[in-house]
């Protein structure tokens, strides 16, 4: 049989059985003209986009390839390898094959009539290499850093996108349910973290989370217990475990799960590339008091931040208010990590990668809009005995928050 | 309890009892030596290492920071978070802490008692923000590209790098074993894969695989049944699967396996950063004979590979008596995919990153040297029926090689 054909003919209803969702035109459209209005005020007369989230974002697929986007007109996908697969998955009109890099200068030409003088490319993650190749490709274009127009783009999601987000702490609260089942005193993290992955698999979880970075690498099992999550690692967070070696120190452990430790499940979810990041406590018997005590003030933290959550909203003022507040609950030491490694956000925003806008966090005063989505992760550290947190992610609705990730909130005890 | 203390004094002990091993100076040394034949070859003065397992190879840590290694004197390793553990992870012994990116060229000036003039940085990977971040700290230095240093020093493996890739062999060869009792009928193809990633996580696999790509993601859950291997992606492979969504075209899909499907299942396992890539076919009853002899052709490919695996050989050489041997045995169109997507190589280096050298493959030519290591991956490609195909990672031994993947080769049927 020839591929080809086969793709044209079965991929689409093979896929649609299975659950596949494809972005529809008008979506893809409507995220056009937010890019543009930011391609307008920085004087940016065209894209050029190549990560993987940021071409998904306007093309609807990831097969591997570039999208031009000129300032009018229509788009131009120009595919490497799956040209068919791209045609079945992207709303696009315009979807040409490129079969070497020489000729994205000629298939733009030739789409747009010219090249353009000012072009923005994703200097955020574009490798170097990959800069000067398009400084040799595009000679007598200005190259021109157009991070900041498709973060800015991404921040508000869209009705289609928060229904994803949706389906992923949907996901997401059946592994939680499960969780209960799967937990044994003498597992060892690891174990429990994998076998909590392999139920979200099964419930169509995409198996990895994004972040945008070099070097950061985003990961489901972050199951942490006792001792372990009293350690700070290399991620910028309040605790980052012990992880499995040096080459990865971060996360769930082979240490074994044991009787009366706080158990912290921080568990991330994606569905069609958009993720819903939670955390949950867990415990073999009833947990010690002093654990009890501060989880309930995660709580407390948490629902205070919800409580000022809606559109118009300082997200500095909201991050210095639960500074203010754990403080006078006798938590300034231990919030957010121990004393000279304490983070200093309490919520990130969220979509298709984990370090999206907005942050609550010191310096970032800015209002919360409608349709923004963040995971809000209130935590608190010990060294050398444990820690505890919640965190659930939200999306800022006309009057206030809907929460994307309901499982409950007491502390799974077994 | 003091996190810090906390750390010198414990961390150590928790983490050799959980199988922390960590790379020691002399290991560290020897690297550095190639390191630095590279550099003097290319002219480099010092280099600044930023990239997460470049980084790992040359400090034994993957704590959040960066490396700086002169040609000559001691390297000096800065450390943004987590300097305490940095120092228990890492055996170097100038490590130091940095609160800012303005302190790097401070602190160079001051390890080295002046600043470079020719630095090198990984432009392979590097994004455009931080070359004009360093370029705005290092006016005074011209910035080069360092990244075939790195890549050629890595390309043969130590003893104790290949220990290490042998016991994640060790691991794969654990679930290849467990997986005849997990796989039944009716399961999920995701399913599947997401219980043999859960067992390889519970011996000790980091629960990821790297690759050195802005947008390539590696994933160990490539499974596919039937149809679904007849698809290629995104991925350069000779079949890239269904995978979940358009977000991630590639690997398991939620398809249910069948009865006498091929099942291939390509699994990657990760001990301490180094990894083993295998592959393996399985079905649930007798498969169709049609794929049972495209196996036995895989098999007898890989055996051609091997035959000729020595230090001397010339890897394209080695490609094209596989295809010509395709050809004889009458497999020409389906070898390596499907006409016009077929792939261009039988084997990746692999150690840190699923694409380290050598390439055995088209316009590689150059010849195999002891301690490379490489996966030998024949597949073979029926589009609308499904795939077949065998791969072991092995190292070049001073008179052939060594198969790391030590997993039996018959297909596996339940």
């Amino acid at each position: 049989m020839n591929h080809d054909e086969w793709v044209r003919q079965e991929l689409r209803e093979l896929s649609k059985s299975l659950g596949f969702r494809y972005t529809h035109l008008q979506e893809i459209e409507n995220r056009l003209t937010k890019i543009r209005t930011g391609m307008k005020k920085q004087e940016v007369e065209a894209l050029l986009v190549v990560q993987k989230m940021n071409f998904y974002y306007l093309s609807g697929t990831t097969q591997d390839g570039l999208l031009f986007v000129p300032l009018e007109g229509k788009p131009l996908l120009m595919i490497r390898r799956e040209l068919e697969r791209a045609k079945v998955e992207s709303s696009l009109k315009q979807i040409v094959a490129l079969k070497s890099n020489r000729e994205i200068p000629l298939l733009i030409q030739s789409h747009l009539g010219k090249l353009p003088n000012r072009l923005g490319l994703e200097m955020d993650v574009l490798p170097v290499k990959d800069y000067f190749k398009f400084q040799e490709l595009f000679q007598t274009t200005k190259l021109m850093d157009a991070s900041s127009i498709m973060r800015e783009a991404r921040k508000i999601k869209s009705s289609f996108e928060i229904d994803l987000m949706r389906k992923a702490g949907e996901i997401g609260k059946k592994v939680y349910l499960q969780a209960k089942k799967i937990l044994k005193k003498g597992m060892s993290e690891i174990e429990f973290g994998g076998l909590l992955e392999a139920t979200a698999k099964k419930y169509g979880h995409e198996g990895l989370l994004r972040v945008r970075s070099l070097n950061y690498e985003a990961y489901t099992w972050h199951v942490l217990s006792g001792l372990t999550g009293g350690i700070v690692s290399q991620s910028d967070s309040p605790m980052g475990g012990l992880g499995i070696s040096p080459a990865f120190p971060v996360g769930a452990s082979l240490k074994k799960m044991r009787s009366h430790e706080p158990i912290l499940v921080d568990f991330g979810t994606c569905f069609h590339g958009y993720q819903a990041d939670e955390t949950r406590m867990f415990s073999i018997g009833k947990m010690k008091q002093k654990f009890i005590d501060a989880y309930n003030v995660c709580r407390e933290i948490q629902d205070s931040v919800l409580e000022e959550t809606r559109p118009g909203a300082d997200c500095e003022a909201i991050f210095m208010k639960t500074l203010r507040l754990a403080e006078k609950l006798g938590y300034k030491d231990s919030y957010l990590g121990p004393p000279g490694l304490q983070t200093r956000f309490i919520a990130h925003g969220i979509g298709m990668e984990l370090n999206e806008l907005p942050f609550i966090a010191k310096g970032q005063s800015y209002p919360l809009e409608q349709g923004m989505t963040f995971a809000v992760e209130p935590k608190i550290v010990f060294p050398g005995e444990g820690s505890v947190g919640l965190e659930n992610t939200v999306v800022v609705t006309e009057k206030g928050y809907e929460i994307l990730t309901p499982v409950s909130q007491n502390i799974f005890q077994v």
